[in-house]
């Protein structure tokens, strides 16, 4: 077996550099919900983290660490948009300069708030330029350090600190959950996660969750080698449509996961709808992912105990509205 | 001093009868939003509470003492929605039918949820009947026992356990609230919160928010005696429009409230976006007037630390494309 990049104690760590900056987002259930599906199903309501997603605490991590390490002159990212947030908080918090590089497509809110956090947006055309060479480019000419979205050991156990807080959120109602599942891009998240709750909860069954034709993770791990997307079509879900998973995430998604689940568009406006009237949570197209495969029923709850990622919450208006008509 | 009707120790209790069914709400911020507002805002995100708003609290409460002391044929609410559900789900929890009287044209989230929460419920007109004639009758009729919807010292005391919560959350945090600010209707809720976050924060300014046009409570105040709305405007704020505060809830307005804001739909509709677009929370309109009083600036916050009570988040799909359009 392929040595994995990151393991339990490296979450544990990166929860005590966080803590305290990083919110303990509430683990929610609905009743109703509850009765309606025939199962117990319990949300991790991340869309309420610093920053509206999960990316503060991969970005927080691996900046406290390099605070700590090298003199920073500044950071750069790529990214959709949340990990742009992520890393313009976490580098607002340790004073030191970021340079995020974002489709200029990208959600009105995302390029607004990581603006609003202080960092430097370079726009990019997403279907003719290259982010990884554009941002490799500007830290070589600014001598500034690349933070990667999810290929990098801390990064991952920053994000697994989602999956450790559900595992002590769970065990201190006295559940054990039978399955679990996370929104997959790049896999950053997911990685992290189940290695927490694996190391909690060893039976539990770990599900991702893609968009239809972005379903590369489920390919990758049925084929175990990562394969690309080919021809991708536009998904709503723009936060997690990387072409491809991570080096460093898929040996662990191949130990960890027992697959990933593909959502069309419709289940995920779907999901959003019922996060909004049920849940009363505002979550991204790319965020509930994982609710979505429940209600196309590729993931059955009836019975079970069912933890769902919800990673993100950060949605233009009008997507907010085109989910409210469904 | 009148004798009031709820004390420090009869929350606890409450809080003791309702733990375990009701939701522990988190305390949230958004550091960007406590940025643009200049001062430290934190809320009590009460639309995560089970049905919805807050009502669960005290309807639990209330049943939970009935049925250890009386044999419960059957219970009968009036209500434009929240108490409604509340009052349906704690209902179904002891095994005693409910039947809800609601207005006809209550939010339809509201009569769809209480009927799927197992209430019988009986529509009636706003304008040409009377609401608690109708309960009367149907008490009387089935012997059933009637639920007020505020003007009950352990319907108080249950919604004064949100207000225990807050102040345990703060305290936490290690923060000392200079001021706090809540949703009044009846006053069901502000009276049984006032009472617990005072007793923790004696110092601790608290404030109402009610509707333009229905500042019954910030007049009553004023005259030391309860006045009436006369003709009072429709107001998109269906859960806080009752005609006047209550005789158990008035005195201790009196005693812990400085006042009560009167806000306008416009800025109440402002709120609702920001807690979509900022706090990722769907909070509907009556349950958001404390955040519109902050907005419209007749509350301040600028380097205070201040609570801000959301009380529910039962709002009809069209209500918030409405607010996101704003």
């Amino acid at each position: 077996m392929t040595s994995l990049a990151i393991n339990y104690q490296n979450i544990i760590t990166a929860s005590q550099r966080i803590k305290g900056h990083a919110v303990m987002t509430p683990l929610l259930e609905s009743s109703m919900l509850n009765q309606q599906l025939g199962g117990r199903v319990l949300f991790k309501a991340e869309n309420l983290q610093r920053t509206g997603s999960f990316k503060f605490r991969g970005a927080f991590n691996k900046l406290s660490k390099l605070a700590q390490t090298k003199q920073l002159k500044g950071v750069v990212a790529y990214s959709s948009g949340n990990h742009a947030q992520g890393v313009a908080a976490a580098a607002a918090h340790f004073g030191v300069p970021a340079t995020i590089i974002m489709p200029a497509d990208a959600p009105q809110i995302k390029i607004a708030n990581t603006k609003a956090l202080g960092g430097k947006v370079v726009l990019y055309n997403r279907n003719t330029e290259n982010r990884e060479a554009i941002g490799q480019q500007l830290a070589q000419q600014h001598n500034l350090t690349l933070i990667p979205p999810y290929n990098d050991a801390d990064i991952m156990a920053g994000q697994g600190t989602l999956g450790l807080e559900a595992a002590h959120q769970l065990e201190a109602l006295g559940l054990v959950p039978d399955q679990a599942i996370s929104p997959i891009g790049g896999g950053g998240l997911i990685t992290g996660s189940a290695t927490a709750l694996k190391h909690h909860f060893p039976d539990v069954t770990f599900w991702g969750a893609e968009p239809e034709g972005h379903n590369d993770a489920a390919r990758s791990i049925s084929a175990g080698q990562r394969l690309a997307n080919k021809n991708p079509p536009i998904s709503i879900c723009d936060a997690i449509v990387t072409p491809m998973v991570g080096e460093l995430t898929f040996p662990i998604m191949q130990h960890y996961l027992a697959g990933a689940k593909a959502v069309s568009d419709q289940y995920v406006l779907a999901a959003m709808a019922i996060c909004m009237q049920q849940l009363k949570l505002v979550v991204e197209p790319g965020g509930c992912v994982g609710l979505a495969a429940i209600l196309d029923k590729s993931l059955k709850v009836k019975g079970k105990t069912t933890l769902v990622i919800l990673s993100g919450g950060n949605a233009d208006p009008a997507m907010l509205g085109l989910a409210l008509k469904k």
